[in-house]
């Protein structure tokens, strides 16, 4: 029998039998790694550890140890879910039912749940892990499997589908349950540790407004209670840090129903965020020889054609007829930086040139995906595309790292960083693409940071680098994003000349330090619990007389003050009230002045941390305030320990 | 006969008889005024002397001391040209041919003509004036009007619409000549003192990329040789000053085609301006206690019907389809701003509550009316809405005002003002109207501001002070506004809680202090020849090294200048080449360095008004430019007289 060859994470080769599947290749890396093996990951895809590998393939083993090892858990999990449902409720129809990041839920129809039921089925759930049932594939012919499913259109339309070509059909079976699944899973029921339900929205059957309404069931499993006891911890927390009822509390932004769906209005207090994070990236682009550039919302379909984005794009993108002709609202950024490049000619000894904007795209989500600043129809994106020799490309690169590094910094977040390589759908040779990931990866490699590979994920014109944030509940968020692009310089045909007098094509590269104001703005609300750093706060200060006879002062104070955000609480509540107020609106720091600071011509300064310090001289307040703000301090300092 | 009552310009009124035309009214005014008499404006119309007034008519009569006299006198001359083409070419076909602000122009067709062939055209209009021909108005009935132009289907569309309701219809004739025309017009040829043609281009009928094309001679007249020849002056400056022209010199803008028309693209050099006058009005706004919002550009069209513009606007914006839904692209942000203010309830104490936003709108011109930055399909108004009780219009009206002088002044612009009143389309009851109209009259009366009045001209929701910028060269552009308005907060149902307890609508002023960013942009260009205060200007200081050996030391001036728009000129020119170039990007200082500078640690400064100063210490010009850039100075003025 003839051998294959597969690659292991460390780099290494094996040679296996032309038949093996995953486990052989841990049994034979080692026996006990065979033994433990729940699962695998071939060319970046979850499979069953029984599934074959194939000639050059890539091969992660996945162990209880593992990352992927909560996903498969949690996908046994949701056949629990709808073992248990199809006990209680033998009518019930099963749709689809997704391990996912946080835990797994299942779509279903023909049954009437409601919240005050999920504790019933959570019940029969523990009884199931309980019993311990061995969970197994089994292989049936597709005409098998459709009689399986006869009254199940949801499971038919997967089998006309994403299973049109299996044959045998996978299913997996634990008792007196079945599914039509792909797996993999974990190999009994009772390995599941923890598990709870959550909660209960609908959903449309493969997310499509004009299919039927589903009733969708979210839950999730851990290896422990305990594990399950502190992500619930995380989970109510999040809930009370949620940016959308912040957003609300603090008056920051809004959706009205009138004005469209995923198209946020922003009052004055968010703006103000949104004004300071642009001035600080504008300020770290100008110092970085960054350009600011302007352009439309609106370009002709020519453009996104040239760009490769029509074909690429087209049904994320709002399109619209003027005059006879197609348009389309911009969905990136890209192409109308390389217009602006191309309006004039370069010598090599003009490059790199930057250029940079703040600019609103507009993507069509599904309406039932748009959630919050999470997930929207128009978003700005703090952009920056420069134009450069090849030979500047590492440098480059290593520039906007540090920046992203200072992003990061500034904001006390964390990052976990990902390489994204060519997607399915892309323009360009594989040369090409071979030589900008490579690119990437050595300047990676070179500045010895971590990072996942992340096959398939790039943008269709190029691979990147993309960061995700991780907050302070530790959940990770898209962030910032480096990438190298030497498909749109080609399709616009830019050049410059070179040294030798000849056209040379520059590289482009596409960079965000934040990602989107929307993104960028959603984390920070639940990274700080709504609690802003000084110079992000809308409102900076607020003055708390301690009765309407200190008006006049409060006033005065706020002068001494200048520019920054001072408000005086001029409503007749008692001191206590206007502290709880102030408190609740997040304010960073309190100047509380009664007849005492009144005479003497000083305040007492309060922190939303609730330290106090009294008499205290106005124009020490306001240097201290000066260096907190121009410093982006985290925290209000004042009152140090 | 029974009498009617007319009113005057002064105010007064005036009985006359029932059947009386303008010049009746002339010389019941007086029987000089009666003589003198070349036209009437009635109702904010201009006529022919010979038309009837009517009851309650607002009648101004037009003398040749009138501002609307050129406007005859060109339309005169407008005749002039046609009857000198038809006696030229007499198969050319005559479509149309007004008076414009600068002069006049005809469209005609079946006539091949270039650039050369105006002399000639010119010799024989010369010839028709000297024949000093006696133009007169006659009536004819539309059979015989039809008749007239049975070859000639511009004139009939004109019979079929404009002056479907015309019988008997309106002709001049001038000896030879005849046109279908409402008039006015001078009482001979031989009262046009002086006429040249300009330039030739081409246009569709009526504006509409789907009718024919037709060839346009542009041409202009004058009283006098000598105003046509300080005219012609003007025009040549103006041509040198086009901002189409300098914005590409000065790479500041461009339109390319394949982004599509009217829709432009800001380059580095344009928007450091746009950057710098944006952040002038924000901290005008901040200062006087607006709050910075932000909206999107696309809306459900459900907004666009509360708010009125759908059925007042519709025509001009771009609609597009969502999932079988109508969107808009925003041709206004008043509406964005008042569903702002919708989401939060309002106290008395609140009010006013003012929002601005640099809002990009969408709004759909005729292709061919397209041009440059003056006219365009995206633009970003300053714009700033505010919403207060009642008794606050007046103060909110007046600070607006003040502001807008404040910024005609920073630029050493002067404006023209007119109270443009309510339009034919246009929502709302009479009593709201009225009461609008005459508080916008107050404010302006009280402020002692000369204004024209505009009737007609005012938004659909509600009257306006309108501002015209005045350039360099006394031409005028629309710019700054204030409109008062009752109408969208009763669409939208605003409402604040009263002192009462009970709830109020507010009254919405909608402002901007520039108009349009892209038309300011265009009147800044021109008004200073590109010659940007420094302030503004995208690159404020350029240092000159006399040979590369002082290319390091001209590093380090760079360095001592901070924060200002500083470039070495590196390339190997002589010092020379390097001042021209730097003369002719209109760059305000230059910094020449040479070996004794070097020596010294000193800098030579020369402006762009060519005066020169040397031995300055580069501390000494920091602090001046930091001077001259906080005062926002026109001219460079380091260097003094």
């Amino acid at each position: 029998m003839s051998e294959i060859v597969v690659s292991l994470p460390d780099g290494s080769e094996l040679s296996v039998a032309e038949d093996a599947t995953v486990e052989d290749v841990a049994y034979e890396i080692g026996p006990g790694l065979g033994r433990d093996t729940v699962a695998g990951v071939v060319d970046g895809e979850l499979v069953d550890k029984a599934d074959p590998v194939h000639d050059g393939a890539e091969v992660v083993i996945v162990t209880d140890q593992s990352d992927e090892y909560l996903r498969v858990l949690r996908h046994s999990a949701a056949h629990v879910f709808a073992q248990a449902l199809q006990r209680l409720y033998p009518e019930a129809k099963l749709a689809i039912g997704p391990p996912t990041d946080e835990g797994f839920y299942y779509d279903v129809t023909n049954v009437d749940l409601d919240a005050d039921d999920l504790a019933e089925i959570e019940d029969e759930m523990e009884a199931i892990i309980d019993e311990d049932l061995p969970i197994e594939r089994e292989l049936r012919d597709r005409e098998a499997a459709f009689s399986t499913y006869a009254d199940n259109p949801y499971k038919r339309d997967i089998l006309e589908t994403e299973a049109k070509d299996e044959d045998p059909v996978s299913f997996y079976v634990q008792g007196d349950f079945e599914d039509l699944c792909q797996g993999p899973h974990v190999d009994s029921t009772g390995e599941i540790g923890a598990v709870t339900l959550l909660n209960i929205s609908s959903a449309y059957w493969r997310g499509d407004e004009d299919n039927d309404t589903l009733t969708r069931v979210y839950g999730t499993a851990f290896e422990s209670e305990s594990d399950l006891e502190s992500y619930l911890e995380r989970r109510e927390e999040a809930k009370e840090r949620d940016h959308r009822k912040l957003g609300q509390e603090l008056d920051l932004f809004s959706i009205p129903d009138i004005t469209g769906p995923g198209l946020p209005l922003y009052h004055p207090n968010g703006k103000r965020i949104l004004d300071e994070l642009s001035e600080y990236a504008r300020s770290l682009n100008l110092d970085a020889g960054y350009d600011p550039v302007e352009t439309p919302h609106l370009f002709r379909t020519e453009l996104w054609k040239e760009s490769g984005h029509y074909d690429n794009y087209v049904d994320d993108m709002f399109l619209l007829d003027v005059n006879d002709e197609e348009y389309g609202l911009k969905p990136m950024n890209c192409p109308g930086h390389a217009t602006i490049f191309d309006q004039k000619s370069w010598s090599y000894r003009d490059l790199p040139v930057r250029y940079f904007e703040d600019g609103k795209v507009y993507r069509k989500e599904q309406r039932g995906e748009l959630s919050g600043l999470s997930r929207v129809w128009s978003f700005t994106i703090d952009d920056g595309h420069l134009f450069c020799r090849p030979e500047q490309i590492e440098a480059e690169v290593n520039q906007v790292m540090d920046h992203i590094y200072e992003v990061l910094e500034t904001f006390d977040l964390d990052a976990h960083v990902a390489l994204a390589t060519r997607p399915e759908k892309s323009v360009g040779g594989d040369e090409i693409w071979e030589q900008a990931e490579s690119q990437l990866r050595s300047v990676l490699e070179n500045q010895n940071i971590d990072y996942d590979l992340e096959p398939g994920d790039g943008a269709f014109y190029g691979p990147k680098i993309d960061f995700a944030f991780e907050d302070a509940l530790g959940r990770k968020w898209d962030g910032p994003t480096v990438q190298l692009d030497f498909n749109m310089p080609e399709r616009f045909e830019l050049s410059y000349t070179g040294e030798d007098n000849a056209e040379h094509r520059p590289v482009m590269i596409h960079r965000a330090l934040y990602g989107s104001y929307e993104r960028f703005f959603m984390v920070l609300i639940e990274h700080f619990d709504g609690k802003f750093p000084l110079w992000l706060a809308p409102e900076q200060v607020r003055i708390l007389p301690i009765s309407d006879d200190q008006l006049g002062y409060a006033h005065r104070v706020k002068n001494e003050l200048g520019d920054f955000r001072v408000e005086v609480e001029d409503r007749s509540w008692t001191l206590g009230r206007k502290i709880r107020e102030a408190q609740e609106d997040r304010v960073p720091y309190m100047i509380i002045v009664g007849d005492d600071e009144q005479e003497a011509g000083t305040i007492s300064v309060r922190d939303r941390k609730e330290r106090e310090r009294g008499d205290v001289d106005v124009e020490t307040f306001r240097a201290h305030l000066e260096d907190e703000y121009a410093e982006k301090r985290v925290e209000p300092d004042f009152i140090g320990e």
